[in-house]
Order: structure tokens, then sequence, then C-alpha cells
């Protein structure tokens, strides 16, 4: 058979694969925004056969037969780049998922999914017991599923591999270990001054009507299109893809905590933000995704942190806010406001954690899933040594597990080795402010005047319109003309927290 | 093989087909219900491919080797009852899809999803030629389909019995003629008393966020269970099951039209009961659904009419809605409600319609659709057409289309000879009330104690648990010992509204 036919029938298995998958997260999406409880162990059921189809399909051999045949032509100009590297992220599943027996990856979605209804219930009630029996299950599936596809030094490194490509626990280490030598002197340093920034009105209730329609404003402010999109509510904010033209988000509402709603929603949108701009040259292909969790993740928290607490976007959106917010903002300045949202304290939850002591608790989970995976944790143990590392890390002891080791979604998904991109996620995004300020001196002023359009074009421009088509590595080059440099993100805090706290 | 393996491997692929089905569900709830529209072309792409994948097992000749081999031993006593009947429901879907061309089935579901867009679309700008070229080309397809099942006198009775088995034309010409005969008089005898029992309040506005809880309230109060579903907000009401354990009601609010919000909710109610409360045993098989359309109705119907329009009901719920609607009841009576709710006038809204002219609505509906199907109406000309026979059944002609020919989903769903279905759910619902308060004395005494429990019970006993079970009319004949008879419902309107306006 000639080789464009080939690569037709390898496309269309491609959009076949991504309609399955696209089936399967609106259920997800649907069963974490308010689908009735009796219907979720058959909804279970319904994800788990779908999942065993896509996962059939990517080590068909039929799947198979059409990589080996476009391996064979790869860099000789017949195959277009998108066809060349979707190959490439095909070949790279086929490898992951052949090695697992079918019906232990049916179990393993099926486990996932009734696992993310006993976390809720676990966390609602503050009780890790009912939680242990699922957490355990997934660890050792993980294990095995690692047994399967082979490691190199640590078992671990195969699950980092997996969000960040080529990333290891030895360069994790290394860099972790930089930041840590610099952000625990400027922490103490902030302790020390005794000041806080943090204003009364921060706890003052606000209406969750009121929070939804801000939340909505600044959706659209920083350019996400509703046409495309909805927000909803969830225990934990997400952000999901349907498809290019349906990316959605949710927050969650705390009447008595609204910068939680506020900043959680603007976090989605970066990762929305993201997806929205993909080329859709890249629909019903692999690479209609972000480069990286680590990528991904520079992307939300350059929303959440560069632009959403900067000088800069509130001179133009204070006074936006102060009049949508009813009583909330009275008598509260610009410096206040924004002192506040920049207020910088050790915190329990990391999702709303400041961006300075945000890294330790990545530092947490990473030492634990390190821990955990090299077989020297049990996870009875979990809810101890989470509380031991936070009084380590942070000088903070959680009163419960909901507010300690059960406030996280990921572990219930069976998403171990995600944590670090976080991290990774904030040094990439200030990398890439470092850039746009010098290819935009302009940066700041549009900024001021809420003419956030521009950013997110060069953004586009750089980032999003290119999905998987660029490695993380690939894309850091090309945009800032350096591999990861951990200095910016350094220099990016200590100049911030420098002068907020006029060190 | 044994025929227990075969049994087994038959029931597996029906429980695939309906995990194949929910999904299916869940995004067409989730494209009703705000979806973004940027999203609705490609989510339409997954269901028609997961649409033709359930196609093709349902036609699949492992479907048809089952089938057969399990038909040859149908009442020898090798089977349960349930793979009994499933053999039957899937022998008919086979015989009734086999024939279609699969591309062409997958073609039509597409068609049907990109035109309930078009059908939002175009009700909302009142444009009915909008929605002109989906609708023929639906026609085309379903006339295509007919062409391909084959018919006996009349095509449109293979769509009449599709929904309701065993329905013909000359049937449902004779039984809407003896109704109309006896429905006209008693419209005319209470137009000529030149009276009105609407209260002004009706059309008093009332905030959406009050008429949303009081809605959940009384679903509650009439059984619905909220962990078995949802109650959400959609352009037409709608119940869907997507399983058991998961079964949701929507409903439309219009700030100064409660009653339409209170009363869509109460009839979606009813057919929630009937899913809620099919035997856990069907769950996977094809009988696990009502037994047609005419008896979910008639469920329906039986609670937002005959329950839901009561004097007995709202004597125990009146002054609870009266406590949670504000001042929206202010300085209303008991008996100015009760009159309100029952007022009749022929009006334009199908779904607004009083009890009384309600049968009319449908049979403006029938005919249309009997004429499209014999070729002597053309789509063009149906806004004229539906203008036409209002005015000759009701005596009032819409404004717009969309008050008119564009008021139902239905048609965008291919849809035809479903109308039907409401008038008959209407009779059954009278016969049935017939012998309920036969067997249960108590009954108007139960309904004005708020005791809601023994009369779901009685329906779940003899109809709801049954499922797809038993036939309508083996229903009809267990439960009132007589096949349709429509002077049941003839009396019930007829002493209720001589009554109501003291003729």
């Amino acid at each position: 058979m000639e080789i464009q036919k080939i690569e037709q029938q390898f496309l269309e298995l491609n959009k076949k694969m991504m309609n399955y998958n696209e089936a399967i997260s609106v259920m997800y999406w649907d069963l974490r925004t308010g689908a009735p409880k009796n219907g979720a162990e058959q909804r279970s059921n319904v994800i788990s056969q779908l999942s065993a189809e896509v996962f059939a399909m990517s080590t068909s051999s039929e799947m198979n037969d059409y990589l080996t045949k476009l391996e064979n032509v790869i860099g000789t100009g017949v195959l277009s780049d998108v066809t060349e590297k979707s190959v490439k992220e095909c070949r790279k599943d086929y490898n992951l998922n052949v090695k697992i027996p079918p019906e232990e990856y049916r179990e393993f979605v099926k486990l996932t999914a009734l696992s993310e209804s006993a976390w809720e219930e676990a966390k609602a009630e503050a009780n890790f017991e009912k939680f242990q029996p699922f957490i355990e299950k997934i660890v050792e599936a993980k294990k095995k599923f690692i047994e399967y596809w082979g490691y190199n030094d640590k078992k671990y490194d195969t699950l980092l591999d997996l969000y960040e490509p080529g990333m290891t626990t030895k360069k994790l280490d290394e860099v972790f270990k930089k930041v840590r030598e610099e952000l625990v002197p400027l922490v103490a340093a902030i302790a020390k001054t005794g000041k806080s920034l943090q204003g009364d009105f921060l706890f003052k209730p606000l209406e969750i009507q009121r929070q939804k329609r801000i939340c909505e404003d600044i959706l659209t402010q920083l350019g996400y299109n509703f046409d495309s999109g909805r927000l909803d509510e969830s225990v934990h904010p997400f952000q999901i893809t349907l498809n290019p033209g349906d990316v959605r988000v949710t927050t969650k509402y705390i009447e008595d905590n609204f910068m939680s709603a506020l900043f959680g929603t603007i976090h989605e949108c970066g990762h929305a933000l993201y997806e929205q701009n993909i080329s859709t040259k890249l629909i019903g292909t692999p690479l209609c995704g972000g480069s990286s969790m680590g990528i991904h993740e520079s992307q939300s928290l350059f929303f959440e942190n560069i632009v959403g607490r900067s000088k800069e976007f509130w001179t133009n959106q204070f006074a936006v806010l102060k009049d949508n917010a009813g009583d909330y903002l009275e008598n509260v300045t610009f410096e206040e406001f924004y002192e506040s949202v920049n207020h910088s304290e050790p915190s329990l939850i990391r999702i709303e954690a400041d961006e300075l002591t945000y890294p330790l608790h990545i530092m947490v989970r990473y030492e634990i899933e390190k821990e955990l995976f090299d077989g020297s944790l049990e996870v009875k143990d979990l809810p101890r040594v989470w509380n031991q590392k936070m009084e380590e890390y942070l000088g903070i002891t959680p009163s419960n597990d909901a507010e300690g080791v059960l406030q996280d979604v990921h572990w219930s998904g069976g998403d171990f080795g995600y944590f670090p991109s976080y991290a990774l996620g904030a040094m990439y995004s200030a990398q890439f402010k470092n850039t746009l300020v010098k290819e935009m001196p302009s940066y700041e002023e549009l900024l001021e005047q809420g003419q956030i359009e521009p950013i997110v074009n060069w953004l586009t421009k750089n980032i999003h319109q290119h999905g998987r088509l660029k490695t993380p590595s690939e894309i850091l080059v090309d945009v800032t003309g350096e591999e990861l440099n951990v200095t910016h993100f350094i220099n990016y805090l200590t100049d911030k927290y420098t002068s907020l706290y006029k060190l």
C-alpha cells in the first residue's frame, strides 16, 4: 500500500482514539461537577470500558503496523511534520501501553474512578483510613506498571518522565536544593520582619453568586473564550479539554475566602488559554495538548502569579473588582489589596499557598512520592510523614488529614510524579517572563491598561499554538535561548518579595 | 457451545452496548445543559462515532448468532424471563437496524446532533428558514429508513409502532375522533361561561433562585431521589436516564412564569420516578427502560396533572409553597391557586397547555406528521400549515415560529411518530387512576396528608419495576383489567372541568 494511504489510515485511527477520549473526558468532567453518587459505580464501568477500547487501539497490531511502516520514511520528507511527531507520540504510548496486560489496565482505570469518589468522601470526613485501601492498591498497581515498563536508576524516574520528558530524581534533587537554599533565607527574612501584609478583608464573606460573576468577568478579561468553554464548581479546581472548542475550567467557592476562588480561576484560565490557542491543524492528533505538564503549569502560574498578582494588572482591574464585589473591598486601598494578595506565610493547603512558599509544598509531595516508590515508605504512614515534612519544610502541622495528606486529588487518579511539574512550571514561567519583557518593552504598560491580548498573542505565538509539536526543552531554548535556568525564578521572587517586605 | 455460555455472552454484549449508550447519553445531556457552542460540531463527531459502534454491535453477526441460538430454546424453560424478553427486544432492534447501511445511520446521528444546535438557534431567532434545511434532510432520511424497514398501509405507521408498539394511523384516527367529539363541546361550554380562572399572580415575577429551590423541594416531596439524579436547566425540559442510579431531569425557568417551571419539573419527575424505580435486575439489559413512550408519558402526566393539579395534593402543599415563594402568593387563596393552575384556555405552547386543550396540540402535530410522510405536505409549508391547524383546532394563531412550529425539540432529533404518545399517556393515566382509587380507597386522603409514598409504591409495583418486561397492552390489562378505554379519560376531564367551571 502506498505510504500516503497508510498515513491517512493512521490519522483516522488517531481521530477515533481522540473521539473516545473526548467521551471519557466528558464523563470525568461530569463526575467531578455534580454527578449523583448512586450512578458513580456504573459510570466507572462505562469509563473503564471506553478506556479499555482506547488502550486496545493504541496497542493494536494495526497501530504497530502503521507505526512501523511510517517510521521507515521518517526524515525523508514524505510525511508532514505533524504526522512524524504524531508517530513518535504514538510509538511512545505504544511502548508504554503494550507492556501492560489489557485486563490490568482496565481494572486500574476502574480503580481510579472509584478511588476518586472514595477520596471525596474521605476528605469530607477527614478520614484517611477510608482512602488508604484505595491508595495502597493504586501504588501497588503503579509499581507493577513500572516493572512492566522498566526503569534505570530509580523506579520513580519512570513516573517523572511521563509528565516531564527527561526529568530525573537526580536533576530534581539538584534544582530543588538550589531553590531551597535561596528561598529558605528569604522566607526567614520575611518572618524576621514580623510584618503581616494580610488585610482583614481577605476572609470577609462574599456571597457565592457575586464570586461567580466576578470569576466569569476576570476569565473574559484575560481572554478566555466562553463560546469555547464554561466555568463550573468542583471540590478541587481543574481545567479539562474536551476538544479545542470546549475547554472547561472549574473553581471552588468558599464564602469567606473569595481570593481562593479568584486565583484558582485565574490559574485554571492559564491552562485553558494554552488549550484554546493550540493550532487547529493539530485537532484529532496526539499533539493537540500541552508540551508537558511543566510547560502547561508555566502558563497557569504565569497568569495566576506573574500577571494575576502583579501591581500592573490590578492598576487596571482593582476599580472594576471594587465595583463588582459589593462591600467586600470597602475601605481597602489599592496598596492594601496588592500587598494582601502577595502576603507570604507558611500555610497548610497547597492550592492556597503563596508563590514563595509554594515550592516547599511541592517538595513535601516529591519526597513522599520518591520514598513510596523506593519502598522506604508505606501508605499507612502517609499521614504521619506528611505532617512531619510539613513541620520540617514549612514549620506547621495540619490538624487533620483533610487539610493534610487528603487535600489533593492527584494520588486518587494514580498521578504520581506529577507534582514536581508544578514547581517546574513556576521556574519556567519566570524564565518566559524574563524574555517576554525584553521582547515587549511595553509589557508593564499594557498590563496597566488592561490590554492582555498582545501578551496572550505572544504566548500563543511562542508556546500555545505549537501544542506537543515541540518538547519542553525545545520550547525553552527557542523562546528564551537557554535550557532551564532557575536564576530567573530566584531573581523574580527575590526582587518581588524584597520590595514587598522592604527587606 | 452450551446454551448458558451463549446466554452469558449475549448478556455481556448487551452490557457493553448499554455502557456505550450511557456515554452517548452523558454527552447529549451535556450538549443540552450548557456545553459551549464551539465544541458542538466536534462533539457530534464523537456521538456519531460511538452511536455507530453501538449500531455495529446491535447488527453484528455475533449478535445475530446469539439471537438465533437463543431463539431456538425460547419457551423451553432454559432461559430466564429477562433473557427471553431481551432476546425479543434485540431481535426487533436487529431487524430494524440491519436494514439501514451503517454509513447512512452514522450520518443520520451526526445530522440530528447538528440539527439540535440549529433548532436552538432558529428558535432563539424565531427563524424557521435556519432550521428548514436540517428538517428536510431528516424527513428524507426517515422516509428512506421506512423504505428499508418496509411498511403496510401507511409509511407513518412504521414510525408510530417504534414508540407505541401496535399503534396505527387507523386506530389513532378513531381514538382522536372520539376524544375530539367529547372535548370540543366541553371546551366550548367553558368558553361560553366567559369565566377566567386565571389569577394575576401566575405572571408575577419570581426570582429564578427561588424557583429553583422550590422545584428541588417538590421533587423531593414526590419521592425523587437526588442521590440518583440532579435537576438542571435547558431550553426544553427533559428527563434522561444515564443509568438507574443517575436519572436526571431538567426544567426551564422563566422569571414571570413560575408555573411553567414548576409543572415542567413535576412532569419530568413522573418520568424520572418510573426510571428510578425499575427493578435493578434489569440493569444492563435492553429491558431497563419504560414499556413504551405512551406508558412513560402516563407516568409524567399522572404526576403533572392527576396528582400535581389536584385539590388534594395542594391541600398539603399550598402552605409550604406560600412560605417558600416570597410574596409571589401574597393574598392568593387556596381556591384561587387551585383554580388558576387548572385554568383552561386555548394557548400556543404545548408544554404550557392545560390538560383539557393539550390533546388538541397533539392532534396538530399528528396531522402534520401524517401528511409529511404520506407526501401531501412539504417541509417548507410547515409554518403555514402549523398556523392553519392551530387556528382550526384551537382557534388561535402563533405570531411567530418560535411560539409555533419551532417550539418543540422532537423533530430536530428525528422523532416523528412520538407526539401521539403524549395523548396516549394522558388516556392511560386516567385509566390507571381509575383503578388506583378502587384499590386504594384512601388515595385522596393520602394526597391531602402529603403521603405520596404509598402511591409511588403502587405505581412501582404495578408499572415501574417491570421496565420493558411487559408490553403497554399487558400492563393495561394486568393493572386495569381492560385494554385502552378512553371513557376514563373523558369522564375524568368532564367531571373535573364541569366542577371547576360549574357547568
